[in-house]
């Protein structure tokens, strides 16, 4: 079974948002073992879209629609869906009544344009709920080809599609995808897939997939299976032949991220964590916190850009500033133990570094990183390359591996790190 | 001129990373008037990529490639491309150098495979260089068809295309596009077109596309031009039908996000912030800090997750947690006020809600803000729908947006507000 996925919308080819539905879709698809070979993104403008259908529906059989299903006039994807299969729009009068009550409820009114998006075919159709918008979903099944329209905001379509449109398709798969992922920090795209050439050319199932992201990168492993726990016994030995060549470079063998890592073993260690930022400005904050369940490991944080806000909270001496400035290993470790100490933590984090784009010419990408615990504090100097954006990503993920190493480090016998 | 980006990598149809690609070269492409009406993504597989680019040329002259020309064996863009154009590949011997080179630099082996990256046609085709990188670009141009290909690490590819690309299009394209970005705040996007259908109606030249982006709704007016001044003069009138509107919440009109106009305010006004946050964990200090400059108005930020830190960091008291909790208005507002004062900033803005998936069922998406000045302190309570995530975001927008408004009624008149 192939499916691919068309993305309805002018502000898609004009660059003004940013494509999330097709990976979101694209990685759930798998998970059910259908194979997907195309993404296309196309306008509003009904005959492209309807040549884009048709030249879907030669080569899938399923083909998933997201966008287009708004009440503004250029919103026509069920329009020209309906008119490929020709089938007609009629009013739903249930789906009607349940957004005039929807729109009145939210004190808007229900303009007539709104109509449109509860007219579904009579037939060949099942209308999928949106109780988070007001663009239901439906499912157009004819002459053997299905599809699948949702609405385009990630936050209607997506719950849409666990709540509807994976029982569907439970129905419709008869054979599944098992995938692991392998991530990898500190050691480069070609040089791991040099590492373990013959071991992906030795394979077909499971086939192993690299990939890079950022300062990461990435190895998919995929088997094709009856079974979950089938899928994992063809997966396992591959993983352990992949370890054995790189594995200290290895932080994650379930797909976790790295702050999911570490969120993962300052739970099971009961360490305690309190970060002080600079130049991260609250990103490793943020993303430690983005973890359900935080307030139970993590501290405190302090974003301290200043030399003032640096003294003032961390007890950074001024001494230390003037004499190795705020960009310093020794500044680094100052802001570090200082956090620690004030908040109580078991381990302080500290940030600072050049960022750029301004001020420091030569010095931009220049990030040091320390790491506070009561036997001691320890700097570590890493310099990265790109704009300020990806300067703040690379620290946070370079602060993030330091924290994950010294957890380790003081808990080896008590932590079962095969799980991460 | 119409054109269309081949997007290459079979991760990209496994879902395994977001293209973000797409989005950077529409935009620009936009920029230089040129028509853009697909995008396809296609995998790391000969013959469909070869389908795709004969589809693409039958109805584009250019096609911009991105990804696929890595030194791994499934890398194979550039080969198929210039199979396509009847094209040989041979190594080049100044890039053979190059590489080398910037191999062993680097410190990294130089593997057999990096050298199919230096290979490119004798004719028909530009290399474009890569600092950044190990693969370089190149055009292909034939038949009146011109193929692009670029890097799919957005780091590679952002600064090639700017350095390399663009000089390249600015000789081809002999008409261009103005355009200008109203974004709104607080009015939902099926609103916000019913209020302005007729100005839109009425509109050839510009066009005006609505869009809604999480809690936001954006505006994108596009003029067909001979000068970016001529687009402005087109573009002018029709700005001022939509500011008669919906005005009271547009928050900018040279599309700049919130947090770019809190920072232009802050800049321009003198005032200095600080923040304190609970469930938006750093975001805010975050998102703020990302404007280049910020260390001119940004005080201090303070990352409290637990009542503890609260008290400690903030001066919450600890009768205010126990009698209204640690999420309410008032604890809000001692946190704005706790910022404020121990920061010496102007402004002290404070978050603190229930951003699930856990805990407070019922209450989840609750969110309150408190705003201090030297004034006085003000709490707002929102309500939030969404995953943690979208809570998250949400709590931050309005924040910031309640930043925005009390900078303006403090400066209105010192403050030139037409240019944000």
């Amino acid at each position: 079974m192939n499916a691919e996925i068309i993305s309805v919308g002018t502000e898609l080819l004009m660059g003004q948002i940013l494509n999330t539905n097709t990976r979101y879709l694209s990685g759930r698809m798998a998970d059910f073992g259908i194979n997907m070979y195309y993404h296309v993104t196309v306008g509003d403008n009904p005959t492209r879209l309807k040549q884009c259908i048709a030249n879907a529906f030669s080569r899938s059989d399923i083909v998933l629609f997201t966008g287009g299903l708004g009440p503004t006039e250029d919103d026509l994807t069920k329009e020209t869906v309906a008119d490929y299969f020709g089938l007609e729009l009629v009013v739903n009068e249930k789906y009607k009544a349940w957004l005039l009550e929807k729109m009145s409820s939210r004190g808007y009114p229900c303009t007539p344009n709104n109509i449109k998006q509860v007219m579904f075919p009579a037939d060949h159709c099942i209308i999928l709920p949106n109780p988070r918008g007001t663009a239901p979903g439906c499912i157009m099944e004819k002459n053997g080809k299905t599809a699948i329209l949702m609405p385009g905001p990630p936050w209607e379509m997506e719950p849409m599609f666990e709540e509807e449109v994976v029982p569907y398709l439970q129905k419709r798969s008869n054979c599944m995808f098992h995938s692991r992922t392998i991530r990898i920090f500190g050691k480069g795209e070609s040089q791991v897939e040099y590492a373990i050439k013959d071991i992906v050319d030795a394979q077909s199932n499971p086939t192993i997939a690299p990939y890079a992201k950022a300062a990461e990168t990435t190895l998919r492993i995929t088997a094709r299976c009856g079974s979950e726990e089938e899928g994992e016994k063809l997966i396992q030995p591959v993983i352990q032949a992949i370890e054995d060549r790189v594995g200290e470079f290895i932080y994650s063998t379930h797909g976790r991220e790295m702050h999911e890592v570490c969120a993962e073993l300052l739970k099971a260690s009961g360490l305690k964590i309190a970060v002080a930022e600079s130049c991260t400005g609250g990103m490793i904050a943020s993303r430690l916190i983005s973890v359900p369940g935080s307030s139970e490991w993590f501290m405190e944080g302090a974003v301290t850009y200043s030399c003032d806000s640096k003294m003032r909270r961390l007890g950074v001496k001024a001494e230390t500033l003037e004499k190795y400035t705020d960009v310093s290993a020794e500044t680094a470790k100052e802001m570090a133990d200082g956090i620690r100490l004030q908040s109580g933590a078991d381990i302080g984090i500290s940030t600072t570094g050049y960022a750029g784009p301004t001020g420091a010419p030569g010095l931009i990408g220049q990030v040091f990183i320390a790491v506070s615990t009561e036997e001691g504090c320890n700097a570590y100097e890493v310099n990265l390359k790109g704009n300020r954006e990806r300067v703040r990503d690379g620290a946070v993920l370079n602060a993030l591996n330091l924290l994950r190493k010294q957890i380790i480090a003081k808990n080896r016998c008590n932590l079962d790190i095969n799980v991460l």
